[in-house]
């Protein structure tokens, strides 16, 4: 069966862009992720998914894939739903959290990069949640 | 701006019926709820708005509308999404809950009615979330 997780991932992505805001989702990055490393902090990277940053953006019940650019250069970017940590508004940090799968935290700590992220889209995770974690609701 | 919330009532609603289970909504009754009034118990009622029982569905940022038999007798059914307490399959008790709001909420004690529901879709919300509260995280 599948879990009510991508369901409430695209009601929140489908909430910001409603309301004019940009999603953003936080991710646990391990084997099972494909996006660029040189943004990955602490084992974690925070995508700009809007329609404007992510094309071809599908939300599926298992994978969410898109095509982004980073540095000027486009990459495709799969991602796992278990490896979806929260998607939130970058504009008021609105939006849910989720325990992420074991297998993803478990090898979260090895996937850890100690470059410094300048990104054009994504940001630090630990930057977001510090200020908006109040408003964020951890599903079980 | 528009809350979460009516997003994510349809995403589990979407969840429900996707895996072939019967969606159930908790609603706190008070003057703005059109409900059966003798299904009414505590202040609340439970309602199954599956495609089967609950006829031109309409899941809006607002307000919920459908058309509902109830002892063989079509009723409209009115709710606003504040007054809504919860969403979640009746198979299983997976889904969320919601604060209300709070004028719903201090209205609630005077619709109560001692009438025992006997009711052909709704079910007693008390029955319901002594065996599956646990699945259901707020929502604030």
């Amino acid at each position: 069966m599948v879990s009510t997780k991508p369901y409430l991932l695209r009601a929140i992505y489908q909430w910001c862009v409603d309301q004019g805001l940009t999603p953003y989702i936080a991710v646990l990055v391990d084997a099972e992720t494909s996006v660029p490393a040189q943004y990955v902090k602490e084992g974690q990277i925070t995508l700009n998914i809007s329609p404007e940053a992510a094309h071809q953006l599908i939300m599926g019940d298992d994978l969410i894939t898109c095509s982004a650019r980073f540095g000027g250069v486009a990459q495709s970017l799969s991602i796992p739903v278990g490896n979806v940590s929260a998607i939130y508004a970058r504009e008021n940090g609105h939006g849910m959290a989720f325990e992420v799968v074991e297998a993803a935290r478990q090898s979260a700590g090895q996937e850890e990069t100690g470059d410094e992220p300048t990104p054009p889209e994504p940001t630090s995770p630990t930057d977001k949640s510090s200020g908006s974690r109040s408003h964020l609701t951890r599903i079980k």
